[in-house]
Formats: structure tokens, C-alpha cells, sequence
């Protein structure tokens, strides 16, 4: 993160090997500098992670992403079994680390989004202010997401002790200066390196496409409460795996269905974003759509929270009324986290294919500024 | 209805009475043509009314509120005790008549948007599909709905044979070719029609202004569901009538405050269409907002009754479940509505400057087209 610029001759003639070794160098010893903050951090707290994750735990979710997704766009230029080992160990640690931040972002949303429907303030008045089953509706998502984020601490706490994470650590220690690289990765950086971040953008823009693009884009649509489904075929299969299901389960099925392929489309989008960064070519266009399908998962996430604690045994009438009013907000926010990805989508890939076609003249070698994201 | 359209030296020379004569001449014909229709079609009505009126209880709501919209805008050219009392006549007859097609309106919205929530079709799962609490919630209201439909039914059947709506009757015969028109009227139609036309743009205009179009014309600012009030000083003052009221009752005044500009905006939009007819220029433009904001006013409508058959005492805690998403649903139609709005809403004005400004060449003397709304 700290290397000098190189001069633009240096630049011209580093190889695919030096861009990424460079790159990988840097992330790793941001891992090693992280990791120890991280560990302290979670032990260090009661069991409640804010919803901001602390300095080290961020550092590490950004630079595991960071090589996790170096290693998939451009592994074909590493040793092939070392690559889907550490990409493996890396995913693992990323579930591992985002899970409580994850909870608490998830709090933070829906007692939000409950505060707001239920507020009374003169600018936002909330369709269920001083409705009786507002407050139970708030206790409960809190204590249930409480108690998801106090288990989900303790999985974190044991497994940041584990030798599963020492020998993580170990392979990024390894990895400074050392990145087991194949002899392709020796040519010249855009000769090697922009095929290989092409083909990111082209998983990205075919899973896109399949999308109901246009469709999102058009505002107030219903795409995200009453028209699920209608672009994921896997629905359908997951309906037939089990005919006699009924009740909840069906719409629960649908949802996840009618989700997958945005979530997917999420993970293509930051491989797109940090392969752009390997080129030193940030792009905030790829940064904004992270960001939008990143409230798209929190929105859907929250949904499910509120109808699954929808179906607790024994709550009132009034608890429930208020948490079918909070699910179809979240569905509302899913839908207009689709909107907006929409309505940004278009302009994206003509500005991506000028880049792609033609190598920068001065974009090589500059290893992206320090991001905060 | 089926006046020949007048020459253009007629239509220059003819005076704005003999514009509102002809006109209230055909509208008070068709009255006295739908109404006896309209009175059969009620009686043989077993009580549950389709959710497009029939003929002639369609052509009688028309007419009605042509007469009432004319009678208003262009009410300082009539003796004025009488023009106060038509309309008064007039609006007891459309509440009335308009009371049981509003409820099978509503009940078509309501069971129509629980279907298509609960639904299972390929193109348009919904969010509630399969729920238990589905055909529970639809059977409450489905049962709601048909008791308030089949009381207006009895009221309408009564009402319908008073002395009230003979005199009504009497009323609109008398103003076949003699409305009772001051020697104001005797100018020529643009000189003295156009101020009277202007003033209800111009009232139309204020309305509109006062609200928050250009937030509304942003999709997904939560104006239906999050930011009630926000336009409605009457909200807060409705607040402070009675502070120690909580529960339920704050939401509903907040809703009610909220969408009450709206409802007024509509009728405001009727108005200055309806005069527009008069002037043989009938909007299309003006069309198309009477009909958004009529989608707002049956969603608005719809929301409450959602709202009021969740608070039915003993139901499961799945149908309140349900009973939540349905009226969040129906508030996000309100807001879909207030979007389509605010979207339409600003290229409006110049066009109709440009209408106000330059007597048209040839449009007096036209009369409206027959329409079919």
C-alpha cells in the first residue's frame, strides 16, 4: 500500500509477475498488520459488535476480499492447488469476520426501519406511529438478533484461536514477496492481466443481463414484493425439489430465489472492482454499484429476519401486523436497491470496454490509493 | 351530447352563457336519461355491486359531476342561491352514488393485491406466497367489505326513492335550456369564461405547489409509508387536538392528514378539467392526472380498510401478519401514484398558460366530445 509510484519506463515494461506480486505483497503484510487488531478487537468485546466493525476487523474483511478476489480473477497465473487453498482459508475467514459486524449491521436496520415507521417526528411521521405492537415488534427483533450476535461472537472468538487461522496466517507470511506465480506471468502486465480482468467483466455483465434490468429500473415495478421469481428459473426448480411443502416455506424459497442472482452479481461486481484496482484503474462507478447491491443484501437479509421472527410462537396480533408492515419496507428496499443498480447499470460497460481496449498509458504499475472501503 | 359543432362565426359571436347553457342543456339531458337506468340497476342489484358501475349509474356519476364541476367553476355567472343549492343536491347524490361501486373498487384492490402477494404464478411469486395467514386475511376482508357494500346497498336502494332526489329530478328538468344565468353571462364566451377558468388552474396550481412534488417525482423516498406529515401542518395540529390519544389513532390522523391534499388536489384536477371541457378543449393531460390521483385516493382508501381489519379483535397472529404487508403495500401504491404524479405534474402549466393566454381560434362553442371516463 505504501510502494512509490514507479517512473512511467519502470511501468512499461513491469510484468503480469510484478504487478501482482506487488500487489500481493502489500495486501499480505496489511493482513499480518490487521490480523492481531482483529483478534484483539473481538476478544476485547462483550458480544456485541458495533455496526461499523472496528479499525483491525475492518482492515482485515478489506484486505482478505482484496486477495481473495486477486486470486480468482487471476488465477490462472498461480499455482493451481496453492491459489484454491488460500482462496478456501480466505472465504472462511470472511464468513468468519463478517458475521457478527453482519448481525449488527442487520440490528441497526430494522430497529431503524422500525423507529422511522413508528416515529411520530413532524418531518417523518411513520405509517405505524403509536401503534401498540411497535414497541413488542422492537423487543423482539432485538432480542432475537441479540442473541444471533452473542452466539455468532463466541463461533469468532474460538476459531480466531484456532490453527486454522495460524495457518492462514502462516500462508500469508509466506506470501510476502514469494506469491507462487506460473511462468505465464512473466509477459508483459496488459498483455496477460487484461484478458484475465475482461473475462471478470464478462461474468459480471452476462450475469447482469440475465437480470430483469430494464424492468428495475422502471420505478415502483413490485419487483421486490409481488412479482419474485420471475427471472430465476432456480425458483421454480426449488419449488418442485419439494411438492408437499406449503406455508411459509414456499415464499421463503421464492425469496431466496428471487435474491440469489443479485447477491451473485454482488460478488462480480467487487471481482471487477478490485481487478480494476490490480490495474490501478479504480472505478467509483463499480464502487457505487457495490454499495447499492451491499443494500441489497442487507435489505433482503433484514426481510428474512422480520419473517422469521414473524412466525415466533405466542406474539399478539398487533406484533405481528407490525412485523408484515417491517418486511414489506425491507422488500421495498430490496426493490429500490434494484432501481437504483438499474438505473446506473447502462452507462457502465461502454466505459469499461475503453479501458479494456486500450492498455493506460500511465495506469500500470500504480498500486491503488488506500481505499476506506 | 349531440349538438352539431357551431360554425366558427356562431362560435366567435356566441356569449359565455350560451356556451354554459348548451352545456348544461346536454348534461342535465343525459341526467334525466341515466337516472331512472341507474335506479333500475340499483334495485335489481342484489347488493354486492360490480366493480365498474353499470351503464347507467356510470352515466349518472359522469354527468353529476360535470354539472357540480360547472356549477362551481363558473358559479358567479348563476343566481347564486340556487347554484349553492344544486351543488349541494348534486354532492349528495354522487357520495351516494358513488358509495357501493367504491366499495366493490376497494374490495377488487384489496383481495386482487392479497392474490397477487400470496400468488404462485411463474412471472409474479409473491412475498406471501403460500402463507397460512393468506386465505385468512382474504376471507376477513373479503367478509369486511361485503357487510359495508351490502349496508351502502340498502342505503342507496332507500335514498334512491326520496323525495330528495325527485326534487333533485325536478331540479335538472327545469334546467333543460333555462339555467338561471346573470347578465354577467351575456358577454362574450372567451372575455368572461377564461378568468372564471383561470381562477380554477389557478387554484389547482396552489394546491399542487404545496405539496412535495419534486420529492414525490424521487422514486422510493418512503413518502407513502416513512414520511407522513412532512406536507400537512394539519397532521400535527390534528396531533395536538388530542394529545393524550395513543395507539392506533395517531397512525390513522397522520395517514389521513397526509393523503387529505391529495384528495383535494383530485378534485381540484376534475375542476379544471371539467372546465376545460366546457371550453371545448378537453386535456388529456388533465385526464391522465384525475386518473393517477384516483389510483392514490382507492390505494389510500384501501390501506385504511387493511389497517382496521388488522385491529379485528381475535384474529391469528398470521392474518395481522399479512393484514401488515397488504397495507404496506397499498401505501407503496400510494406513493407509486404520488411519483406518477409528480412526474406529470411539471410539464403541465405552460401548456395550459399557452391555452389560457390565446383564446383558442376554434375551440368555443365545440362541445366536449362524449368521453367515456
Amino acid at each position: 500500500m505504501t510502494d512509490a509510484p514507479m517512473t512511467a519506463q519502470a511501468a512499461s515494461t513491469a510484468t503480469a509477475g510484478d504487478i501482482l506480486s506487488r500487489h500481493l505483497t502489500a495486501q499480505a503484510g496489511a493482513f499480518l498488520r490487521a490480523l492481531p487488531l482483529a483478534v484483539g478487537e473481538v476478544g476485547a468485546r462483550p458480544g456485541t459488535a458495533a455496526v461499523v466493525p472496528a479499525a483491525g476487523t475492518a482492515d482485515l474483511l478489506r484486505t482478505v476480499r482484496r486477495i481473495g478476489g486477486l486470486l480468482h480473477t487471476f488465477g490462472a497465473l498461480f499455482e493451481q492447488t496453492w491459489a484454491q487453498e488460500s482462496r478456501t482459508e480466505l472465504r472462511w475467514l470472511l464468513n468468519l469476520l463478517a458475521l457478527e459486524p453482519g448481525y449488527a449491521r442487520r440490528s441497526a436496520r430494522l430497529l431503524g426501519a422500525l423507529d422511522s415507521l413508528s416515529g411520530t417526528a413532524p418531518e417523518g411521521t411513520g405509517m405505524l406511529a403509536g401503534h401498540a405492537g411497535a414497541p413488542k415488534a422492537r423487543a423482539l427483533l432485538d432480542r432475537q438478533l441479540t442473541l444471533a450476535r452473542t452466539r455468532a461472537h463466541s463461533t469468532v472468538l474460538q476459531e480466531l484461536r484456532s490453527a486454522r487461522l495460524h495457518a492462514l496466517a502462516d500462508r500469508m507470511t509466506l506470501l510476502v514477496g514469494e506469491a507462487p506465480l506460473l511462468e505465464a506471468a512473466g509477459g508483459r502486465a496488459p498483455v496477460v492481466l487484461l484478458p484475465q480482468v475482461a473475462a471478470a467483466f464478462t461474468a459480471l455483465a452476462a450475469t447482469a443481463n440475465q437480470l430483469p434490468l430494464q424492468r428495475a429500473a422502471t420505478p415502483y415495478g413490485g419487483d421486490g414484493l409481488r412479482r419474485l421469481g420471475a427471472v430465476s428459473p432456480s425458483a421454480a426448480a426449488l419449488g418442485q425439489e419439494r411438492p408437499g411443502a406449503r406455508g411459509a416455506v414456499d415464499a421463503d424459497s421464492a425469496l431466496a430465489a428471487d435474491d440469489a442472482p443479485w447477491c451473485r452479481l454482488r460478488i462480480l461486481v467487487k471481482r471487477a472492482r478490485y481487478a480494476l484496482e490490480v490495474c490501478g484503474r479504480p472505478s467509483s462507478e463499480l464502487d457505487e454499484l457495490d454499495a447499492v447491491l451491499g443494500r441489497h443484501q442487507d435489505a433482503a437479509d433484514a426481510a428474512v429476519t422480520a419473517a422469521t421472527a414473524a412466525r415466533t410462537p405466542r406474539i399478539t396480533p398487533a406484533t405481528a401486523y407490525v412485523l408484515g408492515v417491517v418486511h414489506a419496507d425491507q422488500r421495498l428496499e430490496v426493490e429500490a436497491a434494484r432501481y437504483a443498480f438499474g438505473r446506473r447499470w447502462p452507462d457502465l460497460p461502454p466505459g469499461l470496454d475503453g479501458w479494456l481496449e486500450i492498455p493506460p498509458a500511465d495506469g500500470w504499475g500504480h498500486p491503488p490509493a488506500p481505499r476506506t472501503a
